[in-house]
């Protein structure tokens, strides 16, 4: 992370003769931020808002990375019409043959396996795939979607999709050059509550929304010292060792960014973010491997609790927190605030509106209310959702919304700049936290489109009464 | 503000040079922070932590500003023994018939009267008052209690104790010169269930603390703009339009800074702060008074929203967020969260604790916890609290405390440090707003002996077995 703040340290020294009188004014509240340069746009390259590709009468898929998410991804998708599963790819025999089973268990045909480090890359050079989905470790995510993308392939990727800023640019200019979609695969935006306040916000119930929550906050602390059935070589804990900051922050961020219309109308402008010191990693350590292991004697960079400030353009303001480690019960808040309204998921659901007194709806009144505004997808998809399963339905969801784009022709739910600008709180947060929670300037990876759009639409095809 | 502002420029040019290394390597996270001076100590004078003064037998009281905060206290110490209200004082001359018609209907004497704008002083200066006791608006709070200790008396206020930290700093320093008691009546420490998390915590039950959160969430925007039963003179309004920031940060900042043990083992490091735009306050004009009327068309500075982090010299985290103008229902948070376990109990209880599974406890494991650990503060004053009312029975509980106390010559269950830190946040907050979240460093008003008290004690006499 050098280059920026050699380069920010130039910005602050510039500024520093103005700022005397800036500051007795207070009149230039960005007069001190760390700011990472925006790579030009290469020549005759546009933007992707809203790109619309060839519609896929039989979506062919192949999957990198079956474990655990990928392995439930390929059980999902035995449920969906429109498809054809041709490849596995894995590190694990294991996790291939207990997908490809998934298959032939309901009646599929196999589809063929790659098993190796490299092998993800002749699986994103087949002639016969139009889909990757990659549901690697965190650091494969960018590299397996840019290559498929640059193959010609549309990509998708579990979430962050992007650990750095250099990642995230990578994930742009790859979708604006090739002209293919990549989507990062934001389940919680599926979920129902959030689907039905999105619905609620984009029908004005809430008014002007001023200010939003989310969260990841989930104690994985001994899964991530599980050395056997954790994560794979314990990639989680390892990157928990290695970073501060916020470094999973799209599931808490994905939903409250559609609802405040980030990119399509309203932009992330900056954020100041601020970490407790680490306490429970160790302890979790020791619960696990000893107080005499190499684990309990190791320091862990990943300060428990992680709160993040951002401030829009337009002057909203976002809350975002995350913890893994510490014994809390499982929250992404999810809270709506606006002029009219406000809404909260955790730890209970919470509704209220002005025009009804502005107190708590009781449990009736709600119900009635999430009944009555639930969004037309958790409709269309919802009963067969709750069905197959998936965090509740909202994967069976995400993936349905997904496949019916592809076969339509239409543009994706989530594009490219909502990944990018999501992942980005990864390097931002850290940058923030390493530098006692200075301010840092949010990239607009649109470029200067981020009000072309005006608000968020979930697509539907001409013919279709969705 | 001017004066810390180009104190910190310089501060900021000199470092500079530095700087480019250590944000290579980033080990200067505090490289550059707003930091108002410290004033230094007055020659003889010491620190009045644990301050014990002599007993009193009957606490005479003299009630400053007997309107709606002052009126309901002169109710309550009808019905507390070993006190004796000899003076009341206001500007309006109904609240003083009022509050005298509260003394005769509880067949009381009546008190002496005080009615005009500086009567205050006169009140301060009789030689018959032990207490003097201050529910003025904002503006007075520091003034009247400075005055009044200057002039022998023990003094309590209303929240907040101070506006700036010029008005900290001389509740810190009249304290230590006069060796009284400052008191904020900070009633929020004294409800049932933040007195039961603080008694968990110092149980141990909560681990470690690693972050806790706190709020004052409470719609004032149409009592706000009601010129006839509103605020006196809509001081309030008046307030939020010249001011940003959190102008209102002790009701949910002192219930989490007792279970912190701020200036009792640890301290307030550094803050950042965000507001978002105002929207509400506008809204609510229009709806009071018309699109045409002048409140309409004015400039509110206050922001709907706004968020505080705070982190502390050992590495716990604090949030702190304030809005008095949205639809939102009341909440005051008060988040715990420690190695061991969890507590909030806004928007509703939740308790949860790792031995026990770390998912949040049901109802009745919940009810019987907190029956368990009811503070012996709350059973000793909690059945007649309920009776007497006054938010509930927090107020009743925080005066009978407070008479306690000066009754049996032991220390107050909050000190002057307490007062300073919380107010001092009404600036700060709005240092870094108007700064674009700047990181801003918060004052040790102990002046090097945050860390001399370990724990934070609620005193009882050697013979009582409370």
């Amino acid at each position: 992370m050098t280059k920026p703040f050699l380069f920010l340290t130039t910005i602050s020294l510039l500024i520093s003769s103005l700022w005397l009188t800036s500051c007795q004014e207070s009149t230039s509240p960005q007069s001190d931020m760390i700011e990472f340069a925006t790579p030009e746009r290469p020549a005759g390259q546009t933007d992707v808002l809203g790109l619309r590709c060839e519609p896929i009468d039989t979506v062919r898929i192949a999957f990198i990375g079956v474990g655990s998410r990928g392995g439930s991804a390929v059980e999902r998708y035995t449920h969906i019409d429109g498809v054809k599963i041709v490849a596995l790819c894995d590190v694990v025999p294991e996790n291939l043959a207990r997908a490809q089973k998934t298959l032939t268990d309901a009646g599929l045909p196999e589809a063929d396996t790659y098993c190796g480090e490299e092998e993800w890359k002749k699986v994103c050079e087949r002639e016969d795939v139009d889909l990757v989905y990659c549901c690697t470790d965190w650091e494969l995510h960018t590299p397996v979607s840019v290559y498929a993308m640059e193959h010609g392939k549309h990509a998708v990727s579990e979430v962050p999709a992007a650990l750095t800023l250099d990642e995230c640019w990578q994930l742009v200019n790859t979708a604006e050059k090739t002209r293919r979609h990549f989507m990062m695969l934001e389940n919680c935006c599926y979920d129902f509550f959030e689907m039905a306040t999105l619905n609620m916000a984009q029908h004005g119930l809430f008014g002007e929304i001023i200010h939003v929550e989310g969260a990841y906050i989930h104690n994985l602390s001994n899964y991530m010292f599980n050395d056997t059935t954790g994560y794979h070589d314990m990639w989680r804990l390892k990157y928990n060792e290695a970073h501060d900051g916020n470094p999973y922050p799209t599931h808490g961020l994905g939903p409250i960014c559609q609802i405040l219309n980030i990119h399509r109308g309203d932009k992330m402008d900056y954020l100041v973010s601020m970490s407790s010191d680490q306490f429970s990693l160790t302890l979790a350590a020791i619960r696990n491997h000893g107080a005499e292991s190499d684990f309990a004697k190791r320091t862990y960079k990943k300060g428990d609790m992680n709160s993040t400030l951002i401030r829009t353009a337009k002057g909203k303001t976002i809350l975002v927190q995350h913890n893994v480690s510490s014994p809390r019960p499982y929250s992404r808040i999810h809270l709506v605030s606006g002029t009219k309204g406000f809404a909260q998921k955790w730890p209970t659901e919470v509704l209220a509106f002005d025009s009804l007194g502005h107190d708590a709806l009781d449990r009736e009144a709600r119900e009635q209310m999430l009944a009555q505004w639930e969004h037309p997808i958790s409709k269309e998809y919802g009963q067969k959702a709750r069905e197959v399963g998936g965090h509740g339905g909202m994967d069976f969801i995400m993936d349905s919304r997904l496949i019916y784009c592809l076969r339509n022709g239409l543009p994706l739910d989530q594009d490219v700049y909502d990944a990018a600008e999501w992942s980005s709180l990864v390097e931002l947060t850290e940058a923030s936290v390493l530098n006692g929670s200075k301010p840092v300037k949010i990239p607009d990876f649109t470029r200067g489109a981020w009000n072309k759009l005006q608000g968020l639409t979930l697509a539907t095809a001409p013919d279709d009464n969705q």
